[in-house]
């Protein structure tokens, strides 16, 4: 998608040698980017969120294998890069998935060629996304259109942390639909839920509408319960970071709360997702452990002084402690469907199957 | 209450004469005492929310009275004076019901008794709010030793915004339970939404309840629901900016989402209100105009740089709009109970009737 009028990705490897990505943790302040250059860089940029978003990070894992195997290409060292890239992040499932894919494939193989399997590997990765991202665009699409036959009027999407391009290689998931009626001219403005507690909403989402010129307006998370009851929401979209084959979806913390405004106000709720983000061993979402990060995130804030200079602010009493859920889990019986690349099924186990299993 | 364990008040007059107000604009980083002078001062003071909260409003509003008629006690006078107050804050409706309760008294006295008249008025008032709240935390402390009684363990209560004694006089509305409960030596834990935009809960609720030495937990606005989910919110206890009389509740942003969490979770959910919020000519809460405040309270955060410096800093991209409503309206089938001055009533016409009706 385009920052400034340039097309961007956010990843991508230049003359089959250097990784590079946008260091995201500075948005929307500095647009930077920089080089992963070995397995700790890409622990590090998952870790620290310079990517994030289920899709993104799976990925850039795959690239972290690429590299690991260039820093070391023995089953141990194929084992250890595994280890620390599945802990980086515990509940987000395509992470596992794209690892253990590449494993299944490095392991058949003489260790030597594994650098260069991986990266083939990688590569193909970040394309199936990019494709599969284009199909969730088209399927849901048919979803905007639909409303918008009947209100013929600006069609008002809400959405809720980032399932945007960044938090993919391209297109994103939640938003694809939104530009891909953007593209055939359907009035469309976005509701941007801020999503404390690291914003990737109103310092994410809103700067990636900015910059595709998607008239959009950012709302504390408090707001979308009230826009609902006003009718000023057409339809929700979200992105996930795991649902479990019985439909139950993962996703950023604050998300079952929209679920139950949208439910509660008759909001049509829809979940955009790759298929490889659908746990087919998990069916109860109480099993899925939940990521708490640092408290920090709570009490600390980053944005642009009067001087320009991007600084990090407290914003709490000194001594008062935080908790930092990342995660939560929105019941299968609030959404409205689960739209793949494979189509739009409900979120039941058998459509799902039906729609999504290979 | 309590500040660095010296007792306070919200809102206090010295000597019969100067008034005093906490600038709660600047907390938790400042505690900064400012006098009230002229009606001007008062105005501003409630615009600015340097007072804040449907209780503390109505009382200064009172306070403002008088000091108007200090500068001029014409019937024009009160009449500017009452509709300069009134459109401060539309949506706190107990602002309107303090300011006609004075307005009644001093349009059947000389008008040079009208100032002292308005000040005798105010103290009441003043005094009123408190035992109001004493009375909430007794009636509400019998909850929370309920749920005591069966748990026998901490009890973990979820609050949003500030309802606490700097929303009134003393005590709070919601807090007055939890104080009361501290003083029977029953633990207590409270979970405290943040409350963006403006962050009363991480900046007011938990530097109230850090300088009382109650064990407390900042959590983000997204976060409660996933608290509910896991079994770890015994009772939600909010505010109340406007009942109505059929039991819907306005209140800050986001508390219907709460509201919503609570009932897909059997977590008892309370509002705590003294009954001049309750608006007696209001039935269909749909008429309750939902007051609109600056974008700029979305842009903008306060907080403490390195250097212990209080800055406002922008945490949006320059372009992204926002929109910024500063209550919405919880359902009165969402809400298990109003407790009030006069008791525990259900969230029905009857029984605010039976209960409060005067």
């Amino acid at each position: 998608m385009r920052v400034n009028n340039k097309s961007y990705k956010s990843i991508w490897i230049d003359n089959d040698e250097k990784i590079f990505i946008i260091d995201q943790t500075l948005l929307p302040f500095t647009f930077k980017i920089i080089e992963l250059k070995t397995l700790e860089d890409v622990i590090n940029a998952i870790g620290n969120m310079q990517v994030r978003g289920a899709p993104l990070i799976g990925v850039t894992a795959a690239f972290g294998i690429y590299l690991a195997m260039h820093q070391g290409n023995s089953n141990i060292d194929l084992d250890n890069a595994k280890k620390q890239l599945i802990a980086t992040r515990p509940t987000a499932i395509n992470l596992k998935w794209a690892i253990n894919q590449i494993e299944i494939e490095l392991l058949n193989i003489n260790p030597n060629e594994r650098a260069a399997t991986a990266l083939t590997i990688a590569k193909r990765m970040s394309l199936e996304d990019e494709e599969s991202n284009v199909k969730i665009g088209e399927f849901g699409y048919k979803l905007i259109e639909n409303i918008y036959k009947k209100k013929n009027g600006t069609i008002n999407i809400l959405t809720h942390c980032n399932a945007g391009w960044l938090a993919t290689v391209d297109w994103g998931t939640a938003t694809a639909p939104i530009y891909k009626a953007r593209d055939k001219n359907i009035p469309i403005h976005v509701w941007v839920d801020e999503t404390r507690p690291r914003n990737q909403g109103s310092q994410l989402t809103a700067w990636e509408l900015q910059h595709e010129g998607i008239d959009h307006t950012i709302i504390p998370d408090n707001t979308g319960g009230h826009l609902m009851q006003k009718g000023m929401v057409d339809i929700v979209i979200v992105g996930s970071d795991r649902t479990t084959f019985k439909g139950d979806v993962c996703n950023k913390i604050g998300t079952y709360l929209k679920a139950l405004a949208a439910k509660d106000n008759n909001v049509p709720f829809y979940v955009a997702l790759p298929s490889s983000t659908i746990d087919w061993k998990t069916g109860d979402s109480e099993k899925i452990v939940i990521e708490e990060r640092s408290e920090d995130e709570i009490h600390y804030i980053r944005g642009k002084d009067l001087n320009e200079n991007i600084v990090n602010i407290r914003i709490t009493p000194d001594k008062s402690r935080g908790s930092n859920f990342a995660f939560d889990t929105t019941p299968s019986k609030y959404i409205s469907g689960l739209i793949t690349e494979n189509g739009i099924c409900l979120a039941t186990e058998n459509d799902i199957r039906d729609k999504n299993a290979k």
